[in-house]
């Protein structure tokens, strides 16, 4: 038996190893661009992207991915950490380098838990939680300890990066009655 | 592009819908067999199982398949939500019906997130997180607080049950020098 995640052909253009990104804005206005693109295809509104720390050398895209393939998980961090993965073939990421996450939006309480996991040693993100609680996904229990609690654990947290330009999308898909897939 | 996820045989041939458990006890224990048969098989010492809280009958089960899949997301209890989800054809088993999730350990933080994007109803847990941690899992930032968040979402929450018999698993593993697969 196997279970398959299906990842779109607009996204998977996306994922361009001979691609190098400098700061992190850089970085995180391709993070937002996929979140306005998964807006445009039907998905939901959040974007992300993971680099490597020294090189900037893109490795992975993520897209949220829920209602395409029926799956709660695949938060646009998650199939960016399935696909790095996949693609390194480990399934830590500190075992293959020193890597980072850019995200558009606050990660949610699953996908913090999962950045633990992953062996990802940076995360970045633009807009806070609040502004997705506003247009109603359920982020969960994440509150700052939690972060302190990776901080602990060596990842380095980064907030408000090109926050305006990465709430607009949440604020257009509201506008445009995007699926809240709230269970 | 597609990511695959492999469902052993072994695992495989416990998803059978015309099973009926009945009590807390016998899910559990149907758990912890899980859990014992992924040790068995170079797997994750952890098992669940998720069932209609209503009639009982067996709708998923889910071992931890992190070494064999290279992907850090496939705790025991998202593989059985995957798969759940998958069966159903739905993002949310809310809207398919009452189902709860019984998992041989606690859940750590990735996968108590998950819980609540899953549309799972009820969480009954065997052995208790500091267990797994004492083994050497890290199982990230879960707070009193965290579970109580779910509470207030109308999950219900059950630990504690078969206890003891979920721990030896936990212990075995150890003594075999079974991969702590941290990042």
């Amino acid at each position: 038996m196997k279970i398959t995640v299906d990842i779109p052909d607009w996204l998977e253009k996306y994922i361009n190893p001979d691609r190098t990104l400098s700061s992190d804005e850089e970085k995180m206005l391709l993070a937002i661009e996929i979140a306005g693109k998964s807006i445009e295809n039907g998905g939901g509104p959040f974007g992300a992207v993971i680099t490597n720390r020294k090189t900037g050398e893109l490795l992975s895209c993520g897209a949220n991915l829920v209602v395409k393939n029926n799956l709660s998980i695949l938060h646009a961090e998650i199939v960016a950490i399935m696909i790095a993965q996949k693609l390194l073939g480990s399934y830590s990421l500190a075992r293959a380098g020193e890597f980072e996450l850019f995200s558009s939006s606050e990660p949610c309480a699953m996908c913090l838990g999962a950045i633990l996991w992953s062996g990802i040693k940076r995360v970045v993100w633009g807009a806070p939680s609040e502004v997705a609680r506003n247009i109603g996904f359920d982020e969960g229990p994440v509150y700052e300890q939690s972060w302190s609690y990776l901080k602990s654990k060596g990842i380095e947290i980064v907030s408000g990066i090109k926050q305006k330009e990465a709430e607009e999308n949440l604020y257009l898909y509201k506008q445009r009655n995007g699926a809240i897939y709230n269970p």
